[in-house]
């Protein structure tokens, strides 16, 4: 029986929050999307890959999945997966280099990694090179919207369940209320804390290097997204002017946009995201040119399968654990020890949806 | 009665193709794709607007208008059509900046032009700046699977039809072929017709600047796509390594990639799509951009619509008339005089579909 794909099954989900959370640039979340496809070999063996969204455009995706990947998919070898990336890409190429489309195949290629790690019989951080089995991580909120008391009780929850390092968002109204959010949560943190901020898009040039002068006097890792990434010169400016390390990645969604950041913004810290940089394929490639340019390599939201891909890599910074709650609905909630974020040992992507608390989210495209 | 949104319709229509045509990177189009927005205001005003694709995406692009932009759009005043723009763009932003999302707001955007030039009572080209009332034209073939007596035979029917320049597409397995077919070309129109010539992205840098050296002995305009597009070094090499002049456009859907490439790639002529960069308020955001950087305009497909942004602009290059027979569709097939393409002159966006015509082309999406 061979491994030819027979069918390529997608599913949408939209689950909601538990509690409102805001960011600079795309205002409150109330749900998240999770597109899910899974991929059927002649063999009998199911792939499962997925993406996510912030609560927009996850039916598109769904929507493309369906009706433009699928027909290519059927039919092919499951095994060439750097070769199905690259025709998919191309296959789509005039809608796509980015947006939806990156979200689309970032799915698909999830899928078809968890059947190449399932017949290798080996975990993703085994199979991606085994550097590690755990990764240095940190607690990303979302939570530029709490008040100040809610902020410091958050962070303290994070600290409490074992973090050694945390991210707020910045991007008030005032910079002035953000210097004031920033002091108290280092005060609450202690100077062993690593701490980064995060500005989802929000400033001008001018406003980022002034914001990260008056930043640096809290021994800040890294100061995120200070503006639109596709400003590459403007980056390079916040950097050298601003005097703070910088990361970006999450609004990069083809390979070029990185190679682009990397060789002209000065950033410190590439943030790729295998749910919309086109899954682990795209995620490696981002990976290796972080590598190549003496960088090393971050992650945004995904924690549950960036864990594995981390800890495999010897250029390994922080991973990010988002505040979307996937944990509720996988079989493996993310293990943290010592302020580490341990990889799932099974063979496969080490991440099990369990349908059955899925189920009532499900929903048409 | 207010110019407020109270309804938005999406339609999709998948159009068969005539024959077969081909390019470099697409391989063989069977069929276009045609999304359609119609916008009713509390007024009763109807405003049209739509987008293309070369036959994948086109579902996504209506879902996306569906799901995600109708939502926001129900309300909302359609007169303040560039803020809408801007709102629309971070509404979405994390799975757009480019790809399906550039179609979406395509659409729309060009509905509200549709309403803003009706209740000027204006003809785009007058709103949109005057210059004149019509724009130079050439027609764009996709016939690289064209043999050569074909190939010849089509450029033949564009003489005879009014044009005075034309395009043909090169990236065949062997430059030698390509520079074979360029030569025929040549031989057949003489040496006062313009021409240019189009790789879609087929090469690589060393391949391109071979090709191009070559490529200068018969007068050719300008070289289009030789790589992809995000390499905005690899094109800066090309223009000046292969001396000759570079067009690039149709594959950058955000005006920052636009912006990147003309301050980078040393291109000469940027191509805006209305379809694809955001409708008419993107093609004018890198039409400003074009003149602010001493470069002429140009376009890509849509000649229906753009015919009326050329003519309005004092810095409009070459039209592109591309081969996708939409004037079977429309109320007014493309008018070329002396060469020239001439700008309708009622009130609006100066496209109306023959929706008689496209009704069994309507499907599901």
């Amino acid at each position: 029986m061979s491994t030819a794909i027979v069918d390529v099954i997608t599913e949408y989900y939209r689950i909601p929050l538990p509690e409102l959370m805001g960011d600079a640039k795309h205002g409150i979340h109330t749900h998240f999307e999770l597109p899910v496809v899974k991929i059927i070999l002649e063999n009998g063996c199911e792939g499962v890959g997925y993406t996510y969204t912030g609560g927009v455009g996850g039916r598109a995706v769904c929507n493309m999945i369906e009706h433009d990947l699928k027909p290519f998919l059927i039919g092919k070898d499951a095994s060439r997966v750097e070769h199905l990336w690259e025709e998919m890409n191309w296959k789509i190429h005039y809608v796509g280099r980015g947006g939806i489309a990156s979200f689309a195949i970032s799915a698909i290629d999830i899928a078809l990694w968890d059947l190449r790690a399932k017949k290798a019989g080996e975990p993703l951080w085994k199979l991606l090179g085994g550097a590690n089995s755990s990764t240095k991580a940190y607690a990303g909120a979302i939570d530029l919207n709490f008040p100040m008391e809610k902020l410091l009780t958050n962070i303290k929850g994070y600290i409490e369940n074992g973090f050694s390092a945390v991210k707020i968002k910045l991007g008030q109204e005032r910079l002035e209320e953000d210097i004031e959010r920033v002091a108290a949560v280092r005060e609450l943190i202690g100077p062993d804390v690593v701490f980064m901020v995060d500005a989802n898009m929000k400033w001008s040039i001018e406003t980022a290097v002034k914001a990260a002068k008056q930043l640096r006097q809290f021994d800040i890792l890294w100061l995120e997204e200070p503006t639109i990434p596709e400003d590459y010169h403007g980056y390079s400016r916040i950097s050298k002017e601003g005097g703070l390390a910088i990361a970006a990645g999450e609004n990069l969604h083809t390979i070029y946009e990185f190679q682009n950041m990397i060789s002209r913004g000065n950033i410190d810290f590439p943030q790729p995201d295998a749910s919309n940089i086109g899954g682990i394929t795209g995620w490696l490639k981002v990976a290796q040119l972080a590598y190549a340019h003496n960088l090393p390599v971050c992650t945004h939201g995904m924690q549950e399968l960036h864990v594995s891909l981390m800890s495999a890599m010897p250029h390994a910074s922080y991973l990010e654990v988002h505040s979307f709650p996937i944990d509720r609905y996988t079989a493996r909630p993310l293990v943290i020890e010592n302020g580490r974020a341990v990889a799932p040992d099974e063979p496969g992507s080490g991440v099990q949806f369990r349908w059955d608390l899925l189920a009532s989210f499900k929903a048409s495209f």
